[in-house]
């Protein structure tokens, strides 16, 4: 992009989520080479039709996808898809949806009710849908179940395995109800579970799936994979009276298309998977740290001595540490973390701890 | 981006729209510059900052800002900063809010109602706007007139003078309405006023404007610049709650910022417009085209005979012409219209028509 | 009610609405009867059953019947049950849904928008129909054609012929639309025409009607009455989500049912029609009053000079006079007008004009 | 009503809630009453100015009231005027706004947030409370806490003290919460209390209030009433908009009136309470039957056998008894339930445990 040699990167210092990260230089190169030229609006253009041939080489099958701007428009839309206005949508209480939306999928479904389940690692419990999933079925007075909503990764950076989502599947699917996927972290399961898409996508049930690529190398694109596709006319249309129909398509879709090109989103999110396990592994190693999960993905939870928190954060380090029991701290990695971003906070956590 | 010496560009046959075109130069830059190192989410990042300090500049005032991602987005969000749901949003009955945005006013306002006005050039009529923004005022059984839209360049490509916004203004002050301002081609009518951007706005009277920057030379970047800042923390809610706050914010604020750097948006704008004229003058010139309206900006109407644009389309060019009276040809220019563009399609108009 | 004789009524000076008449002495007793003892809520009750019978007797088939407190609730429930959020509702510019509901279909709806049709005397244009009809179906950017809606009798208290519907309705149906009829008053409308329900309605393409029976002799109960009865699932939700499901649902059942049980509701009706018609005669006798249609059921427009209306409201009469063109006059009758209520009024015009 | 003599009511059984009652004599005069002569619509007419004069009577000050046709519109439209679309109604997990409404208080704020807290006998814990409204206040991804929603008489029959409303009001407002009370049977609280209506409500910080009616002696007349009177406009646009602006508005102003003249609403709920008490008492004195809970008002919980259950209701008693643990059943009194309805249930519960 510039004549000049950039400086060698600082350490990268900042674990509070992947979303801090900048893009690949994949995609970076898509974005510049899809500004020369003329082209269609609205998804009419060459760069859209590539990634729409792409999602479909990668999911196995016939797919529509709606680009989106961010991952709450993809969680939104998707649920108002799924549910009317007077059904309830089924999630973990600790779900990006219910909890960090501000509300956008209430707005978007026309005031559905998000009815929070509970279950270890924010995995809904398969007893608890399966009690939710009937709860005042046909009760003119209630919200009808209408969709169970999955994060994968969770909110803790845990997995569900396959079978747990076939589980869950199945238990909406008897219920009558539909199965939406928030996969922010999309990338970082499938690269993790080592699963084909299919496998833990439409070939598990779920009907649409929020399809996430900024957080793991992309700059402003997510998108709305569409498996039950008679639900496309309707999403079509709330995309667009959402905000969520560009003009210059072929932005976000070159960044999806060089997204899953020569696998570089798997890459990405197992770069990001193993720098987690790295940073994981070496907090076990060291007394004063106490790792509080496995390391599925690329989000672990470690408490760490109050004074070691503020020391880290005085040093310069940055990640959210005040929002649960006192002492617990979480780290995201991503694909752009180093094993010298991580080896120095490590080194910096035992030099403190010591 | 390439160590490849691309061909030189074909000329672009595009003409339906400004939106066909591609992103200039600097922006792409400034995106490939963002995209390094880490940096905060949702706004707290340099380039969110650098771009605040941009807009403060060019409209020689404080504003808040909210980076969007289509111009479908700023207006719907504006709209519903500035009416309640039982609402009336008084408009030109052919302006974009009104007809093309598949109902996306409605949608976040609540069902606020949109009020078609009519007037000459796709602009309000002033005595129209005094009658219908005192219809009804408190009657429990009318959508309450609430706020004025008014759309800068208009959908037919003509421009309200300073004069005529600051009368609409007024009337609408009066009335105890707010003034909101679609500025998709904001650009292309500051550079053909010559007025300052404080002018054509707040000192006009307007309290919201719907920024574009993606038709004239961003990728996917617009932008809700609030005067009346007492509406920014709703705002804020309402864009996070519309899926439009992007958590990697540099990359549209990166766009913005080039955008307004050294007067490359009316550089773009003016080259725009100046196209136009191009080819404006050289259609008057041609016995075979009659113009319908003197070119104001970057868009121009015209009347070709049926063989004439039966055989355009045959060649390659691309305009629209079936959505009006039979005949009626509308052409749009961007920032990347070349003279050498214009003149192959005039060319082709001479051949066609001689 | 009472042990002590009540006076005679003195004149009924209002001629503003028929909502200003009270209730018949028939509804009267059936709500008092209904008060007596227990019964189950929410429609479960015996007068609920009664009156679901008498609604099928009365149309001629099995329907579906939701009690509503409101004609707004009516019309704007209809209206949500017919057309997507991003639909549009097809209408007479001067129609009740489009001018007098500050926006409920619109909340109702989820932001559908209403697209304003002319035609002579408050009726569609079939014309005008079948090209909005038609207009941007399947066009993203557009609000998409999903229902019209006609208002029996009219806003100025004309009949749309049993063609005029059909006409309409075949319209309509071959565009994909559904079918909405505001019946406020149908009574009125099956009264003039001297047809049956079923032919004014699901025989000629209706969908849903509002049902009004508050105008013309009950308290507070109008209905939704669904012919498609696939929508009626869908309606019960949305009537218990808008606050329209009455836990003592006898009360307004038991209106329902004493209103159609012997022909009361048309009885009402041809007395309040054979009142304006009373009136109307009276008025064309006299020079200085102008009739400006024909008198189809129970309302009527009438040009006075200024001095005469404002001696009219001096001496205590009112009616609607300063809505429209200086000089024109609104007069409504109801099943509780009297030849002494008209003659008295005729009486004092006559007075006045000569 | 009638010139027959009825026969005496047989025993009442159906104890499943207070909505299965008639109405009260009065109450029906008035509405009779009422149904003479012509006077003006939409809550101009003279019951109407007559019941706004009560209110204002009973609380002790000015207050504004809507009447509306039920409780769900009376809990959606005051939630609607007290929290944005974006923000978070606190409430308790079981209240009937949570539970029972189908979403309507989603669906009149535009799609805000229901956030369920506990606490005993469905009384919302202070201190849940006091955390819930500073969670996540200003924080842009998050539903704003904006308004506390307390239930009197709660979901489980019991009734909050004064200064338990006070020290949620003073949390509350100390968090710049709006307080609302769902006062479906505001009365029966009152009487049981023996408190002011205005010690309840306005002194004790609550800004709006839905009053019930209909349960405790009206037929389908509940009002909200604001004591924040600046809400009021956008009230009376909001009820307008919901079909909940009554043509006819006299018929239930009648009702109000009537409910509030000479002390019915106290007698009617006293009444009530005081056949709940010689329940409880009667079934606290029976071996096989175990009261959960003090009786407080006019609902109690109670524990019995199953075949016991079974054989009542095969006796033609009605009551809920399958929506908590197995055995937990529960009975609700109304103004219309008598001393001999009471025994005649006693005695059939004690024969059938003895």
């Amino acid at each position: 992009m510039s004549s000049t040699t950039p400086a060698p990167p600082a350490t990268q210092r900042i674990f509070t989520s992947d979303n801090t990260a900048g893009a690949s230089p994949e995609i970076v190169r898509a974005v510049a080479d899809a500004a020369r030229g003329q082209d269609l609006p609205y998804g009419a253009d060459r760069h859209t039709a590539g990634a729409r041939a792409r999602f479909a080489e990668v999911f196995g099958r016939d797919v529509d996808v709606l680009p989106v701007s961010t991952g709450s428009a993809a969680n939104a839309l998707s649920l108002a898809a799924l549910t009317p206005p007077w059904g309830s949508v089924l999630c973990h209480r600790d779900s990006h949806v219910n909890t960090d939306e501000c509300g956008a999928p209430e707005f978007f479904t026309g005031g559905a009710k998000l009815v929070p389940l509970s279950g270890d690692d924010a995995k809904i419990d398969v007893e608890q849908l399966r009690v939710a999933a009937h709860r005042r079925a046909g009760d003119v007075h209630s919200a009808q179940p209408s969709v169970v909503s999955i994060t994968q990764v969770t909110e803790t950076g845990a997995l569900y395995s396959l079978d747990e989502i076939r589980r869950l599947s199945d238990v909406a699917k008897e219920a009558g109800l539909r199965v939406h996927m928030d996969g922010a972290r999309f990338a970082n399961a499938v690269a993790a579970l080592g699963c084909t898409p299919a496998e833990l996508t439409w070939q598990a049930g779920v009907d649409v799936l929020s399809f996430g690529a900024t957080k793991n190398g992309a700059m402003t694109a997510d998108a709305v994979v569409v498996f039950d596709r008679a639900l496309t006319p309707e999403l079509s249309f709330r995309a667009k009276r959402a905000g969520q129909l560009t003009s210059k398509a072929r932005f976000q879709s070159a960044q999806l298309d060089a997204y899953l090109t020569d696998g570089l989103w798997l890459r990405n999110a197992a770069h990001a998977n193993v720098m987690a396990t790295r940073l994981g592994n070496g907090l076990k190693a060291l007394s004063g740290a106490r790792l509080l999960h496995a390391v599925d993905a690329n989000m672990l939870f470690c408490h760490l001595p109050q004074p070691v928190i503020d020391q880290l954060l005085a040093e310069g380090f940055a990640f959210y540490h005040d929002r649960w029991e006192p002492g617990v701290c979480r780290f995201v990695t991503s694909f752009s973390t180093t094993e010298q971003d991580v080896d120095a906070f490590l080194e910096a956590v035992r030099r403190l701890t010591s």
